[in-house]
């Protein structure tokens, strides 16, 4: 028989990442590319299919040795039809039946999901959530990303729209958000916000990781900027807690970075906040599968759902 | 064979109720006491299982006509194994073996679970949820209690303490709440703080009843209480529409008697704050079941667990 492998897309507002990956889930190979190289959709789409194609040629792999291919998406779909509802941050995207163009083009299987719940999945089946039957995962980036895992599955909602934690209002009168809503979670601890907070602190522009190192060396701004940060985003997780009660939160994406100087406080407001029985239960970590996350899960998606 | 009934117990902050019912889950006998006269907790469990013992002798039932005993508790419980951890409003409760209790001095089959939770399964066998895949319900009183039903099924959380939708704060810097949180929904909506914020609105004692009733004669200072209570309610339910994206939000308790002037409220503010998807799909609806479906919860899960 011959050796199977999956076809992984990690599509993002920023990069748009396709990989080969074993069925041990190690990456056998992969290319990246700006995604606003392709301001059009139907660019954007030929790039996917043009890099599947140079990836299993680079192989020599044909049609049957490739079991499916898996999509993470930024934004929400229909998993079961394939639709594409919509994109965050890639213009363009309304109601696209990606499912079944990907699926003429390439001749392959084909399945997708939300970006969040994918690195969601590849957490609980390999990283930090492993084992566990109550977790929340969180991306920090651009936006806030989430997945979780209710009694040992993805929690998905009635549009599979569900997990939105970066959209939990933590201010009744708070900062105009893009979601339409107010004081969301995101409108606080988003990249391009905490950016901007950081330039006012230091007077000048600062990266994330300067912040970062910062904080690890002991200065006092860079401190205070992560102790702030970590204040809102423990406000927010206080309240995941009291509903879900999850046994961990696990918290990935660049901004996790910034490692103690964040992690302590989110674990402290949580302490403080949320209520006993769950305070008590559940435990926050750092993402186990960093940058490659999402292109694991997506292999994960694939390789269960032929399962089925 | 012995025609076959269920006991179903709802314990509440202010009252204590027993009742008998039959297996369509119609209540054939039912009592009523108040809580506050039982200060001390084997006085509390001495009137259970007097009151049981009272129903079964006014019907001459024995216990090969009793199904079972099912208990809705107002906190936070280990259902499998009969501990109340503790009571909401009722002191003196703290890691309680009451399953175990009533099971030697009933010599019946107990079962319990939190009373929102058994609200909440009533209204998803034989209410507003029926049929639904995802749903939250809430009952508004002295606090907020909620249930949730995802893929079908009530969601638990690791220590089966999850749902505490009274606690998502939506204020960071909010007033502090009994559970040691800060900005908690129930600090705004609970019974208590409505009930003085109407005392200051309208210059004297007001009850909700009244309150509701001049709002549908179109009163404006009873209009603008039950719009703020509404905005409130409506903020922390967008939250809670992100993050679970339910097929409809349930709501009952005295609170909801409020009527059209908190309903229409709610609606609102979960159509602008919510997100595009989400809003989209949830219903907001009254519960149906009203005071009984607490009983009918608790008789059901006697049911659901013996059919296991």
């Amino acid at each position: 028989m011959a050796k199977k492998y999956i076809i992984a897309i990690d599509l993002g507002g920023t990069n748009l990442k396709v990989a080969l990956l074993d069925l041990n889930y190690r990456i056998i190979a992969r290319q990246s590319f700006s995604t606003r190289n392709f301001s059009k959709k139907d660019k954007l789409i030929g790039a996917i299919v043009n890099s599947v194609d140079k990836i299993q040629k680079a192989r020599r792999l044909d049609k049957q040795n490739i079991l499916g291919v898996g999509l993470g998406l930024p934004g929400s779909a229909d998993t079961e039809r394939g639709i594409v509802y919509s994109l965050t941050n890639i213009p363009g995207w309304k109601d696209v039946r990606l499912g079944r163009i990907l699926k003429q083009k390439l001749r392959l299987s084909v399945f997708m999901d939300n970006d969040a719940n994918l690195m969601c999945l590849a957490e609980y089946r390999l990283g930090r959530a492993r084992g566990l039957r109550y977790a929340v995962c969180l991306t920090l980036g651009t936006g806030v990303g989430a997945g979780i895992i209710a009694d040992g599955r993805l929690y998905r909602g009635a549009n599979n729209a569900a997990a939105e934690v970066g959209h939990l209002p933590i201010n009744e009168d708070g900062p105009a958000c893009n979601c339409g809503g107010k004081g969301c979670l995101e409108t606080y601890i988003g990249n391009n916000r905490i950016l901007a907070q950081a330039k006012k602190i230091f007077r000048r522009s600062i990266s994330l990781e300067e912040t970062s190192r910062l904080a690890a060396e002991g200065d006092k701004r860079a401190l205070a900027f992560w102790s702030r940060t970590g204040e809102h985003l423990g406000v927010a997780l206080a309240g995941v807690v009291n509903l879900l009660n999850p046994e961990a939160v696990i918290i990935g994406g660049g901004v996790a970075n910034a490692g103690k100087a964040l992690f302590d406080k989110v674990k402290k407001v949580i302490r403080e906040r949320a209520m006993r029985v769950q305070a008590r239960q559940v435990k926050v970590f750092k993402a186990r599968l960093g940058d490659a996350a999402g292109l694991i899960g997506a292999a994960i998606m694939v390789r269960e759902a032929l399962k089925k």
